[in-house]
């Protein structure tokens, strides 16, 4: 039972509820490709080859793996042959720009095409998962012969990238990393150290793969501010392999289709990608994007949990629903405790889906608008809403995964339906591109806290607009947005008196956030939906019933703390926004 | 690093806080063998045990597995000689009774015992896992001559037992059971059918394996009315194999030390235990105390991967926190959001236990306590309180590995720190024994709702009675039980008006009773320890602000679907509780 995307599905948000087509066609960079027929189009296609392709390969990805070979990596069967028809058919290319070989299409299409490969196969997405960052990074920080050499092979894919950060001691804290960069004569850099946790640092898919290397110069200062990024292909131009060597490929709780590699780099030619120490600057070129596809692997490995639990349900009898007749018993999707596991992810695919689809779009808004305003508009809402996505959409496709696991009973735990391998593939997506507890810090102390909670407030503002306050279940959203405002200026006052104070109500701080996006999410999907679509209604039921009420409790557990700070009576300047 | 039993932290529990020693004394039955100094040298004498034979077999278990061998199964290098160990030490026969060739000690030691067998390793703990419960049901319902043949050989452990219940159609059904027993002329039966999910159906630990095989005599009715249970070993008094084939084991999220088996009984030689069409009933007698050590499954596991979580966190360096002097980077323990985990995860823990410790204390005063009366009461108390256990220990036991899992950050995702496992082995403890989703119809429609909530708050009562209510967190929870007895009341009467709703509310339902019983338990334990203890001070005030804000919000959820059967302001006969 392989997963399969369902294109309407991801339609009816992008078009009928976002209105996407019309606001991509506003910019000149998509003026004669963002029309809703041709994105319907490329979704159809791009859904054929993951469901065709890509997903029947997902069990053996798990079950052979990735296998280590005296330092090579041989790629689980079948593997090779679906990433070189990807790349060839223009997948990974997709949204990068035509003068690189790429289609130029909207971002907002990438996002749903990541969405739908993690959900098929989550091990085969992680080759090309980083190819769209390292694009990126390098368009904007690589010197112009860098970008004649490695460009278009990246943008095009034929050619896989990593992104090699992480050292033994040096995983979260970044300013540790000690892989040294020593200049040579002919301006490229001889690279030394060891990295781990590299996502295809090794394998067979592609000829080539082009390493992005954080590492410091000599002489540069301690901490963050003395990386440098280093490109450090595996062949040279000249065709022979550069010294950087797979030690050893991990034993992973899931995700055995993908190889995560110990590199060792031996006084590897490498070459500098933008300035001197701002290499964590280069890099936080492709963190939006990078991260948004994290959340879309949470939502897209859910769905694929839902969709077998959800055929499972349709089809297993056990017991009589109660108030049943006849002798027969009933199917287990009519039993009420499965009912509420089924909607309720389905409350949180389709709500997800509605805010990354948003960011995605927001990505495309940031790069092409033409007015500055509307592209710090959308830069800002990036900044603010992806460390929210990133974290709750991989914990929720964790649980969720688990939940639908449930459905199965027994038969959920072995290998049989597939059901357990999404829930350890996707375990790890709560760690990498930054931990979901880094993503709380993120948001709260990195994003709202430096203006005092006002470019958060200007998100919020801008969804409450979008609602129109004669719908009940949109004026609700409208309340809990205003007290979203109110709680971001509370805990800015706060940390003023007790700068410890936000890092330890950061995650609730992120989670409260998430559950207000997602009521806006589902007051705007049950406005464009029919009050008869029980496709939509159900999820929307449940959605009200079993997860906004955890809005109020985390939103308490917020407030609670900033008032042990400041008083219970403190009347923080934003007060009066709580009552607009 | 391999989990290590901590006695001095249960006997706190069980000795100080629930003051076990003196009510197992007044028992005729442990006059000689409940004082504090003998369980407490029972609890070292195990701890050493676990630690030292069963923990290192842990990570074997998991690596290479059991393994299928043409209808035999190889249990992992060490298993075998550790189980040999394990019974020949007595360990299975510690509550077993003294005929039987039992040591006759109290049964809340062995709630301890497999608590920390769990914690140290899982897939062992499967094998003596379903010892007592077969003991028991022999004990009770078996005939002379069966008891003489086999009873000793499993109060003991010398054979290992199965439970033999689920067919590939009816897992949660049991009463769509299909095996056939055929009456022979001298008093046995023949089985035919296959049997899906029996752990321990096979392997090499013991020479016999005594299997209760759940079956239908010729022309018994349809449904559960029509199950008889047989006993049917492996291998026969002349020595002979019985017809019981194995015929493969399960490929398995975890577990892999626990052989899984599909039994096929090709007209296998049986027994009845007790009367015909009474095999529910028989099986009965085991439930709650095979419930509660599955609950124990989830605490211990939790528990493992706790002090592996919380080793890595006071020797991994990462970033500095908030405020930190100097130039080195601070323990990851230091951070906010990892003493969350850390303190949360205790918190449950040890709230857990104390409940299910007390749990085991209540199995013994039901077999031993000369008054009726006693005995009932903690009959009512293993009734209600063993389904809730069951079900929130096992998810707590699940999320929080996963919690544990994430302080590691990406070296928990693989296999070098044996967390990963855990999450993996435990998870399937959420679904045998009854699904948790089963467990939380168990107690609110078969326990709560039959005589209108009355046992449910008798329970509730002896919780409040025994709080002091001049101490600010016993107050707090003596509200909170208040609270839920008026629920139970509500549940109630909403229950009759739609037939349909306890089944909608019943997993909140449960989860709210836990919190409640949490209350009291971490009450307790802050009344029994110092205010400057901070073993017990960081995990009871993780309680206060992580843990017990959920109460309200599982609290409002049911509260809001009785009352909108019932009417915002109808007033329950039990109104006048909520304000006791």
């Amino acid at each position: 039972m392989d997963y399969a995307p369902r294109p309407d599905d991801s339609l009816f948000l992008i078009d009928t509820v976002l209105g996407a087509p019309a606001q991509l066609a506003a910019l000149p960079a998509f003026a004669d490709s963002a029309d809703a027929a041709l994105m319907r189009q490329v979704l159809e296609e791009a859904g054929r080859f993951v469901g065709e392709v890509v997903a029947p390969l997902n069990r053996t990805g798990d079950e052979i793996g990735c296998r280590f070979d005296n330092g090579a990596v041989v790629s689980p069967p079948g593997f090779k042959e679906a990433y070189q028809a990807f790349w060839q058919a223009g997948w990974p290319a997709l949204s990068a720009a035509v003068e690189d070989g790429g289609q130029g299409l909207p971002a907002v299409l990438d996002a749903v095409l990541y969405e739908w490969l993690s959900g098929a196969n989550h091990g085969f997405t992680m080759a090309p998962g980083l190819l769209h960052g390292a694009y990126e990074c390098l368009r904007h920080h690589g010197s112009e012969e860098l970008k004649a050499r490695y460009l278009s092979k990246i943008a095009t894919g034929e050619w896989l990238a990593t992104m090699a950060l992480t050292e033994a001691h040096a995983g979260s804290d970044l300013g540790r990393v000690r892989t040294r960069a020593t200049p040579q004569a002919d301006g490229s850099v001889l690279l030394s150290g060891s990295k781990i946790f590299i996502s295809g640092g090794e394998h067979d898919l592609t000829d080539n793969i082009v390493h992005l290397v954080l590492c410091r110069l000599p002489d540069a200062p301690e901490g963050p501010k003395g990386l440098s990024l280093v490109l450090a292909p595996k062949v040279l131009e000249d065709g022979t392999r550069n010294a950087i060597h797979c030690e050893r490929i991990e034993e992973k709780m899931g995700l055995h289709g993908s190889p995560t590699c110990v590199l060792r780099f031996d006084e590897a030619r490498g070459w500098l990608v933008g300035e001197a120490g701002k290499g964590l600057n280069a890099m936080f070129v492709m963190m939006n994007a990078a991260r948004l596809h994290v959340a879309l692997q949470g939502i897209g490995t859910l769905d694929a949990a839902w969709q077998k639990a959800h055929a499972y349900a349709q089809e297993r009898q056990q017991m009589r629903v109660p108030g049943a007749t006849g002798a027969e018993p009933s199917l287990i999707a009519e039993h009420p405790a499965i009912a509420r596991i089924l909607d309720t992810q389905r409350a949180w695919i389709d709500g997800g889906r509605l805010i990354a689809y948003r960011t995605g779009l927001q990505l495309d808004l940031a790069r092409h608008a033409p007015e500055p305003k509307l592209r710090e508009r959308a830069q800002r809402w990036c900044a603010l809403v992806t460390p929210i996505l990133k974290a709750a959409c991989t914990q929720q496709g964790f649980e969720g995964a688990s939940a639908c696991l449930q459905v199965f009973g027994g038969h959920g735990y072995v290998r049989e339906w597939g059901v357990e391998q999404h829930v350890r593939d996707v375990r790890v997506a709560m760690i990498y591109e930054g931990t979901n507890e880094i993503q709380a810090i993120d948001l709260l102390v990195r994003k709202v806290l430096p203006d005092g909670g006002a470019a958060l407030s200007a998100v919020l503002l801008e969804l409450r607009d979008e609602l129109d306050a004669s719908r009940e279940a949109d004026a609700d959203a409208q309340r809990r947005l205003a007290q979203l405002r109110y709680l971001g200026t509370s805990v800015a006052m706060a940390a003023q008196a007790n700068p410890r104070l936000p890092y330890e109500v950061a995650d609730d701080f992120l989670r409260v956030t998430m559950l207000g996006l997602m009521a806006w999410a589902w007051a705007r999907i049950e406005a464009h939906s029919g009050t008869d679509d029980a496709r939509w209604q159900a999820p929307a039921a449940a959605f009200r019933r079993h997860v906004l009420p955890e809005f109020e409790m985390r939103l308490g557990l917020v407030k609670r703390a900033a008032e042990g700070v400041l008083g219970a009576h403190a009347q923080p300047p934003g007060a009066a926004l709580a009552r607009q």
